[in-house]
């Protein structure tokens, strides 16, 4: 599918055929292009659980206020982060480069979140944000739609999922066989009130 | 350009031709796509500052270490967020729909974000990451290239661009015609270290 076809076709869907089936094939092409967005510093500080199973999925709909399209959905990425990445092992990152350079990114990597627990936290949101809207178009290519969400009882997701200490659950996103199309979209803004010349 | 064609084309270039031009189409073009991005609540809270003029893009790259693809690209669009969106004429989010739902979102949303100042920042850096590939893609389905950045002095920025008090900046991407591809990445975590199925 067409890239701007798919970012003008994707719309957040509550209705999804409880009875598809996703194959594995299918899921490893959604992770392996969500793991192609970019990171700072090439951290790569996302984590995703994915579920499939239906008695996990109905436990998940319960934690997300009884919302159906979590239930009905035939996958749920759980995209959660390592707020302490940037400290594990961190020359992985940049495996390929000679060390002089990797040594110099690894000192500014460590200024940059090393007791800075907000910096740490906004690259998990950010590093997220890019991977779900990858997920979300990826999946609208193959012919699936999607739901972005936050609206979910965090600490008993992170029970389920056995979260570790040190991670954070930033969003969801459901992916299924829609039954039914998107309402039309609610209210967009005037792109003037949202764009800006130079300045605010 | 195939979708998931521009998600593994989509590369952070450091090189750009400083001479080209982008022409006002194409930024539209660009921002009408971003504007697409799901935000949680329909709240738009994204706010695209747009940059093309010369000295403006040099003093940019002062302010980011000296980076030389900000001064060089065609156009940098810094992504700031409206932390008090949520309670700002809020009906506008869903102006479309009846009063009655209209009226239980804007409760539910003014209730999701009074007084919670770390959900405001969250969701500043989720819609913003969101929306910054949503750019990055739509630009590199248009024969452009894209940087994310986030390494520059936010607060001489923030002046720079007359940021409001409750607005932060979130990040900025720069878009241009690369004159060198970028370097191989530099190290590809396993998916195994960073997918999970049901729980860590």
């Amino acid at each position: 599918m067409d890239t701007l076809e798919a970012i003008r076709q994707r719309r957040s869907v509550k209705n999804f055929d409880i009875r598809h089936q996703i194959t594995q094939k299918e899921i490893t092409t959604i992770l392996e292009h969500a793991i192609l967005s970019p990171t700072s510093y090439n951290i790569q500080n996302w984590r995703f659980v994915t579920i499939t199973d239906q008695s996990i999925k109905n436990k998940l709909s319960e934690l997300s206020h009884g919302q159906k399209q979590v239930s009905e959905a035939s996958l749920i990425i759980i995209l959660c982060a390592d707020l302490n990445s940037w400290e594990k092992n961190p020359q992985r990152y940049w495996q390929n480069i000679p060390e002089e350079p990797r040594n110099a990114l690894i000192e500014s990597l460590q200024k940059s979140y090393r007791n800075k627990p907000q910096q740490q936290r906004d690259e998990a949101m950010r590093s997220c944000g890019m991977a779900a809207q990858t997920i979300m178009i990826t999946a609208k290519s193959m012919g699936y739609d999607t739901c972005p969400m936050k609206g979910f009882d965090y600490d008993e997701v992170g029970n389920l999922i056995r979260l570790p200490d040190d991670h954070i659950i930033t969003m969801m996103v459901v992916v299924g066989k829609a039954t039914k199309a998107a309402s039309p979209r609610g209210g967009q803004l005037p792109i003037s009130d949202i764009t800006f010349e130079n300045h605010f």
